[in-house]
């Protein structure tokens, strides 16, 4: 990663990385535009992390033991997953919900280089064997409590859930939810954009702001 | 206004502020919530300022001559659109765009307190007269250059823009806002919410963020 000084937003994230507790600790995070757009369309890569952002989120990847997302974002930005906060840092597990289908996933190559092996996670109605994961079966992939301890059952006492849309909104509304850390670009993606609401009130209790210095973007975040 | 030191806030929106230019200063500014929502349903009051973002309200108010709301915002809040940045300060003269219908507004009976006469701008598809407003006809409501030429012809150097939703989205897209200033409070309102989203993307080219302290909200500028 490029040398940036991110002391000032790691000190600033401190009071909400994952702490020792009895249940599972869930970081929800994601980079959204002003309109609370997290894509200009679906389906489409959309870069909105600045410099300061990006790092910020290896250095969350570095502190959970499991990084979670569904097959719709493997499916549109085949993303790597890793953590490359340092050199030879250790990445946490790739956890994808649902069944992305069969591909040469970056995460599936990543795991031949020694990354940890990626788990899949898929309830009955899907099948995902023999695409290369680590098939975990559960009841039903939208009940979140059941998917924490399923994971914790398998000594993820971590886990930083980063996209899609529809993931990070039922899983803020779960309650399961301890850290929700934003990163908010200074840009509007538009109406077509793919967004991120919950469908009801959500008042988060303790919260903090951290703007990066000279780059546009601001970080929010929050604990329960 | 409750006593706050708002230096810092006032600082900051320097470079965001009114500047004399040929053409009419436009401001768009509203305050919404982390998924862009300005209000939790149609046709309901939100508060989302803090205290120290609603101070900073009276105190762009204090710096324009107008401050213009479509009539939906009317209908749905009864604002008042006064200055109580400080005692006696002068109020800017409330705008209504689109007739909002006949009642006791409260922008009519501030004039009966000796606050400006508000104006209302409607095209030949709506009435207008013997509401108590002062009544200017454009071509087209939605036109936001015409709209501009017309209340520069009338002596109107700058205009703050205070909502609705559709009315700050075709001001944001027509190219004659010069300023934009956004309130973020910690909430997420929900997808049943107002959204602010152009309905194309926008990029500012110069912004910054201020943070409120030991209150809740950020704050967005950004100016063309």
């Amino acid at each position: 990663m490029e040398h940036l000084d991110t002391a000032s937003v790691e000190e600033f994230l401190q009071p909400y990385l994952p702490s020792a507790q009895n249940k599972l600790f869930v970081t929800a995070t994601w980079a959204q535009s002003l309109d609370a757009r997290i894509a200009a369309a679906p389906g489409e890569r959309t870069q909105l992390s600045g410099l300061y952002t990006k790092k910020m989120t290896h250095f969350l990847r570095a502190h959970h033991d499991g990084i979670l997302v569904g097959k719709t974002t493997v499916q549109a930005d085949d993303p790597s997953l890793n953590c490359r906060y340092t050199p030879g840092c250790k990445s946490p597990r790739p956890i994808i919900l649902g069944s992305p289908g069969a591909r040469q996933w970056k995460v599936l190559k990543n795991a031949e280089l020694g990354y940890p092996q990626p788990w899949l996670i898929v309830d009955s109605s899907e099948d995902g064997e023999n695409l290369g994961f680590e098939v975990i079966r559960v009841k039903n992939t939208k009940d979140w409590p059941e998917v924490c301890e399923v994971l914790a059952a398998r000594g993820i006492k971590s886990l930083m859930v980063e996209g899609g849309a529809r993931v990070l909104e039922t899983c803020l509304l779960s309650g399961v939810v301890d850290s929700t850390i934003i990163t908010i670009a200074p840009v509007f993606l538009g109406r077509d954009g793919v967004a991120t609401s919950p469908s009801r009130e959500l008042r988060p209790k303790h919260f903090g702001w951290w703007t990066a210095p000279h780059v546009p973007d601001s970080v929010y975040a929050a604990s329960n």
